[in-house]
């Protein structure tokens, strides 16, 4: 009995993993689909996001069932409950790729970033791609060294996501209000993405070491300011 | 044995109540501070936010205590998984009416709203309001009558949300690409505030029915398109 339970808490744990590799295939595709300017390929991103919800659901039941059923104490409590939290944020993750290419679709056939600043949204979208690996491996291996990894990745998406704002609505701006609103937008998207993982990662943390708190008083990362 | 554990679920749903009583007050503050141009209400807003933070640890550590102590299932389960959803959820409500004082504190002296707005942000801060009170009300009395009641004024904010693009960033747009970008962040901050509220209403409604799905194949409501 017990063993067939481990077998079940080591397929949710592989299901998770494939459900962070679908959010990390949809935030490649919604880069390619903002550079590129290409619309097919983000109608194709939103229309397969519902493979996420669905992938989502999925784990969210088996979680609840293996609760439910087996009462599980200690390390498997907090890895259900890890898991829950994580599907919750993989998701979210999963949605904010969509609202990326939602805006190229919005825009088209104009381009939402201009020219000059699509070498910042491209670092964006790679860390983004980064963020989403790193986050897999963690779920797959467990590997706590990889926490920092996705801590690291998280500071150079905020520092882009900050540093926007020197650039985008000072005086010398040249492509509109508009436009200025969508970068801003598209900017915070990326950003939520990688907080999301490092709240999943901290939470997988938790997993291995029974330590919930980042600092006194602390359970999660405080989400960084807007601008 | 099975008395006190009650008492100790009841307690937690007290607590999670206070803790969304706390999100009200501070939106409500925040709400207050934008209007009026305020920075020391502004910066009370931002450093009595740790209190809102340590309420969500607290009702986190009870939640798991009870979950692992306790190995309940059926109703007490799903109301136990609530809890650390709708925790989760009203600490980043928190963060949201923080992000509001921000932009207050960052734009002061000057207000971040032009004055010709204000009656529409000043909407939006009353449905934030009206959304924090009626998820109070929700979780401590499960009425399920209020499930719909949130979500309609999740509606009326998002109808906000959406046609704030009519107004910011057209041609005749007079106050500049700083502040059409900081409108549009804050009135996401709103949108974004009503929903978490819903997320969690439904979660309510999972403890109350066992019915977690929306739809077929969905668990949450989607999150609404940027703009």
């Amino acid at each position: 009995m017990r063993n067939l339970y481990h077998d079940r808490l080591d397929q949710l744990s592989t299901e998770l993993a494939d459900l962070c590799a679908l959010v990390g295939d949809s935030v490649r595709r919604a880069n390619d689909a903002l550079r590129d300017n290409d619309v097919v390929l983000a109608e194709r991103v939103i229309g397969e996001d519902g493979r996420i919800d669905r992938a989502r659901v999925s784990c969210e039941e088996h979680a609840y069932a293996l609760l439910a059923l087996q009462a599980p104490v200690a390390t498997d409590l907090r890895a259900l409950l890890a898991t829950l939290h994580t599907a919750d944020s993989l998701e979210r993750m999963g949605d904010l790729a969509v609202h990326v290419t939602e805006a190229v679709r919005r825009r088209h056939p104009r381009p939402v970033v201009p020219h000059v600043l699509l070498p910042r949204f491209t670092e964006m979208g790679r860390i983004a791609v980064d963020v989403a690996k790193a986050t897999e491996a963690l779920i797959r291996t467990r590997d706590l060294d990889l926490v920092p990894v996705i801590g690291a990745l998280d500071e150079e998406m905020d520092d882009l996501h900050r540093t926007l704002f020197t650039v985008v609505g000072y005086e010398d701006w040249a492509y509109g209000v508009a436009t200025a609103i969508d970068l801003s937008l598209l900017s915070r998207c990326y950003e939520r993405f990688a907080d999301h993982a490092v709240s999943s990662a901290l939470r997988t943390r938790f997993v291995v070491t029974g330590e919930l708190r980042e600092q006194p008083g602390r359970v999660m990362p405080r989400p960084r300011v807007l601008s």
